[in-house]
């Protein structure tokens, strides 16, 4: 385990720096102006990543006996698709800092006032402003990087259209509504949920996603269009399900991580209301009066350190965190079995790997 | 000159509703969840539009020979993407009314207060939040219809391939820079701007997105991926010109225009403070007293509608909008010896007619 624990974040590594590099290489730099768009574009990109995504996508294609290098671009885009969502998701959630540095909203604002004599709300309403365009060139930068699959690699160019529009139209859509879910759901009564409904809304904002990676893999990895191949099921089944549990590891890292090492705030996600299964089964086995104080700090956007303190224990203490590290867990365990379609390769004891490290990791 | 407008309206109309209930087929109304972000998707495209943009690519497929059936995804897909711009840049612009109804951000707001029962702070979040997921999966649905002129329809993939790139990278990035530069000039000193830096940052939110159209019906038209033809440089030089002299167009109207007619609401750019030739002209020829009326109202949200009507009866007597006007058909008139390159056809007059409606037009 130890070896293979050591071998895999090798590897990852390997493949985080290809794609990062990708990304900015010469031949993008000159594409965004103003130069406020610029620095929005490429923040993100520029702070050190996981870069889980097209990772999960590299290795599906190798699995698949594919070359890896044809599948870059597209890993490129995934992590672009992953980012503009980032910068919109962040400015959705009023989130300050995103990889240890600003999100693109605070940033730009702050520029505005300190740099262009700004009052206070017209701050607010640039760095707004710059947040949403910055994610609309990047959803862009996306589906360009997938056209050159085939403008610039060998891919037919029926897949790679076959991939994007899977990704534009399924894949977008159901991120959309998951997202829309996660706003919609903090404002409704924590007792009328039931944890398949949030399992189902995580699915949507992360699984979806993780799930595509690993088909747009594998379908480079075969150039083939037909998704339906019985190996290129197994994966994206297998990592459609890691993607739900990530985004319950994601929840419990919200609560309970480390800062510093997240590189973004513990405790928003209690000052938003989010409705985690944390949050469900805390509140499930809580007393009366655990309730109330559940219910009056949940969503209260101005909580001081003291109550999300309160708060954060209280949700151990009711084993909302145990649950769903178990469920977590869960599912990984019913995911790996997907992999047995899979002839046995190096790149299929990684993608086990990549399933454990999932819910393992501390960041 | 009126038989043939007649027949342009004819001709106009009858593209109107073949992209319309394109876009409104039941292929697609399953793809949007929940019904907050449905509702918002089709708003705009529900009511009543000029759809220039897809006419105008649709014309040029016409020009150079092509089917304009096969263009018609195409045309959808341009028509979803001029419209999630428009989603986002009301957002941006604080605006409430687009085509005579309330635009997507105001829209959720107000039904998140009334029937969700959000605090006013809460419900305009949640109109912000719906608008910017709204915009984003539009991009998307633009994307994904023009990968149905191959997946669906018979044209080459790497010229769909090449289509989709162009219009995700080049012209989105162009358009994205120059809606910067609008939100960046409005809080410059008027006096610091000459008339080309304003032309030039119309180009980019306005030209670019018509350049593409008559490139892209040309490139379908002929199923080539060299947009280097002469037929399709020229198609596409004649429309990003018109399109700039459609904004000036959109410029005047915008401050003299009749509000029912419109379907937004008039005066919201001196509000806002844009930088438009008509401001840069009237100030151009402006007393010092002229001025500083000039310089007090623009940029001030709160300006009353007496002071609306003040600043507007100035930007007329200063010949602002008399000097627009005289631009807007410098540029047609410049623009029209483009077609030259093309041999007479019916498709030939009707795209002249479609320039002339371009600053013609008073809705």
């Amino acid at each position: 385990m130890a070896t293979r624990a050591i071998d895999f974040f090798a590897e990852l590594e390997k493949r985080e720096k290809l794609v990062a590099s990708y990304l900015k290489s010469e031949e993008f730099k000159n594409w965004f102006h103003p130069d406020h768009i610029k620095e929005a574009v490429y923040s993100y990109v520029n702070r050190a990543g996981k870069r889980l995504r097209p990772a999960v996508l590299l290795l599906a294609c190798g699995a698949v006996g594919g070359k890896e290098e044809e599948a870059l671009p597209a890993a490129a885009a995934v992590e672009m698709f992953h980012t503009w969502t980032l910068v919109h998701d962040d400015l959705i959630d009023n989130d300050e800092k995103r990889r240890g540095g600003w999100t693109v909203h605070a940033q730009s604002s702050m520029m505005a006032k300190q740099q262009m004599n700004y009052t206070e709300n017209q701050a607010k309403d640039y760095g707004r402003d710059i947040a949403i365009l910055t994610g609309d060139v990047q959803q862009g930068w996306a589906v360009s990087l997938l056209c050159d699959c085939s403008l610039k690699g060998n891919i037919k160019p029926e897949v790679t259209l076959t991939l994007i529009r899977m990704l534009e139209s399924y894949v977008l859509n159901t991120l959309v509504s998951g997202e829309t879910l996660d706003i919609q759901f903090a404002r409704q009564p924590i007792e009328s949920f039931k944890p398949e409904q949030i399992t189902e809304m995580l699915w949507r904002k992360t699984g979806a996603l993780y799930e595509y990676c690993a088909r747009a893999g594998a379908m480079l990895g075969l150039n083939t269009t037909n998704s339906q191949d019985k190996r290129i099921v197994a994966l994206s089944n297998f990592t459609g399900r890691c993607g739900t549990a990530f985004q319950l590891q994601d929840d419990i890292l919200g609560i309970i991580g480390d800062e510093e090492q997240l590189g973004k705030p513990v405790g928003s996600d209690i000052r938003e209301g989010k409705r985690t299964t944390i949050i469900y089964y805390a509140f499930k086995n809580a007393s009366s009066q655990q309730k109330t104080k559940l219910r009056d700090v949940l969503g209260k956007q101005e909580a001081t350190k003291e109550e999300i303190n309160e708060i954060t224990l209280l949700l151990i203490k009711l084993d909302g965190i145990s649950e769903t590290k178990r469920m977590a867990q869960q599912i990984i365990r019913e995911a790996r079995p997907e992999l047995d379609a899979l002839p046995d390769s190096h790149y299929k004891q990684l993608l086990l790997a990549w399933a454990d490290f999932m819910i393992s990791r501390d960041f």
